[in-house]
């Protein structure tokens, strides 16, 4: 049955179970800051249900580092590029943004590119923090192997994800957070966890065919035996070739610009079927509404803006138009009251860190 | 009948009836290359078809101005605020991109962010100016409004390309030039010109329901009764809201950093159904790829990543797999030994203007 945690207790264990696995104490603040922004989003497929498989699996597997060396191998004035060193991917994203954000404040504009990078949790935040900073902020970052080029059954490029986020004078940013695919394979995990079929033309199979099983799915594109649609659909017919496009521009930004590994490189899996070092690539940019003609002006005529899109007419049926990033808002409205529900598979996850890290005063409420 | 017209006469037919409409030679010399380059990568949406009704009408109409005064209202190191006074498009988009080009040569990144401006053409000609010159290169525009949100039947956002192009090492650029969504208006006017239905799912009609004939989507796009669909769909089964997120950016773009009009300010209709200047925004961005690992690693990089997505395993039946920019590549190697075809309905309009401009020293190869 699925719990309700309150997201005081969850921040403690999460930082404190970070820390158990080598994470420094500041470190593991950052780490759990964008795991928990995620939950706080509803956007679960990013969130605690991650924290295991992708996170501490993958440091005790060896393939990523707790301790993150964070080495700037070239600067200047406005851009740098960034080694990570395999450390935590949310550090790099976090130590990364806030390097774009001063640069940007200095000179009008800041660009980081890293390297060498691990799963950094949800583009999404490391943009809110620059809108919050009174920045345009433009992030992405490639992935293991999942979406076929148009006219190929191959999974080639990552799910990439192009987000951007702008401050507006509403309570929260424009935020558009979203893989370049149709759908990504965290959402494919959570209609496995719950037993739900995935949308037919999303996946294309290796015989060109739509598939639906999600286990079926996530083993396939595990094997390669199965691809992700990018955005606009397998074939050209609905102009999937311009979802293609984006994820491209995407590979390429986290790769060409810092001399890392892209496209095929980035199984993870070594040529003996071992785990291996995913080497990602990620790049971060702040544009500093100052520099144009202000924040003030800009935060107004971007709400004005997303206020003029949502009171346009509405489909027959339909209720209400959103902007993006509103829906994650008024999920943290009600989800600050009820802290974050965790379905069973992740309830077992969370105790089984819970022992294996020997934090034995952590008893979780599902266990009454 | 289509007809083959050689580049050398039509370049100087062209830059000649600017001409005789008031735009002064150097700027007439852009306006052409910016219109030809279209039809020279097949992209005849916005090609010679566009001459006579969107850059000659809106002169005589006196809603664009032939003389251009690039006025910059805010200048930083690396940002620019460019009020283009209703000028020509291409000329302001060529002037803002070789200013964001030159502070990216200098700083490392450049953007401009433009006001008050007319059509400005393919934005993939000036994203591959800055590839040309090292930089990746980023564009948009917002314009006449085409595209209803997510859940709603209303055009609201223009078709609002976002348009992005790399150096790479092979003898063309990466350049995705595209709107944001499915289909756009001129490629609408190109099935209404070849007698064409417009494919089903693209618009959207005002009770809700697909458009396909394309004459009546022209009317009901300019009426209001119809919109286009944003890039992944109608409704949010194949994530059309990402389409429509992009959409949005390109729109804050091209507006909230320059205090631009935005949205229904931009139908190009006045209250008592007159037509009125449109006051459109563009944004342009260069980033030197010099600034980080350096150009010849980018573009190889970026030339790697590439072949390996057109080496990709291949659909049943597929031929060929294609990266953006090079279908347009491959058009022009035929396109520069056979000429322009040109059909009919623009072989009339060119007929008129040469009249009109009083340029009888042309005679066009139809007229034979």
């Amino acid at each position: 049955m699925t719990s309700y945690v309150k997201w005081g207790f969850l921040t403690r264990f999460i930082e404190e179970a970070f820390e158990a696995y080598g994470i420094p104490e500041e470190d593991a603040k950052i780490c759990t800051d964008v795991l928990l922004q995620s939950d706080k989003k509803g956007i679960e497929s990013h969130g605690v249900n991650r924290f295991k498989p992708i996170y501490i699996d993958r440091i005790k597997d060896g393939i990523q580092n707790p301790v993150t060396t964070f080495e700037v191998v070239r600067e200047t004035p406005t851009t740098a590029v960034v080694d990570g060193h395999d450390g935590m991917g949310q550090v790099i994203g976090y130590r990364s943004i806030k390097m774009a954000i001063e640069k940007a404040k200095t000179y009008g504009m800041g660009m980081v590119a890293v390297r060498n990078s691990t799963h950094y949790g949800i583009a999404g935040y490391y943009t809110d923090m620059a809108a919050e900073a009174g920045c345009i902020g433009i992030s992405g970052t490639n992935a293991r192997p999942s979406i076929a080029p148009t006219f190929s059954v191959q999974n080639k490029l990552g799910t990439n994800p192009l987000t951007v986020s702008f401050p507006t004078d509403e309570p929260f940013p424009f935020s558009l957070d979203c893989a370049t695919s149709i759908i990504q394979r965290g959402r494919i995990e959570l209609y496995e966890r719950e037993g739900k079929e995935t949308p037919a033309g999303t996946v294309i199979g290796h015989d060109g065919s739509a598939m639906t099983d999600s286990a079926a799915i996530l083993r396939a594109l595990q094997s390669g035996e199965a691809a992700l649609a990018p955005l606009g659909g397998i074939g050209e017919e609905l102009s999937g070739y311009k979802g293609y496009g984006y994820a491209t521009i995407v590979e390429v930004l986290s790769a060409a610009l810092q001399q890392g590994n892209f496209l095929s490189m980035l199984t993870g899996i070594g040529k003996d079927g071992e785990k291996v070092k995913f080497h990602l690539g990620h790049f971060f940019i702040a544009i500093d509404t100052e520099a144009f003609v202000g924040l003030e002006q800009f935060k107004q005529t971007t709400g004005d803006i997303l206020r003029e899109l949502r009171a346009a007419e509405k489909a027959p049926g339909v209720d209400r138009i959103y902007t993006a990033g509103e829906k994650e808002y008024l999920i943290w409205q009600e989800r600050q009251k009820t802290g974050l529900p965790v379905n069973e598979s992740v309830q077992k996850e969370l105790i089984a860190i819970r022992d294996d890290a020997g934090l034995h005063d952590y008893r979780f409420p599902f266990e009454d």
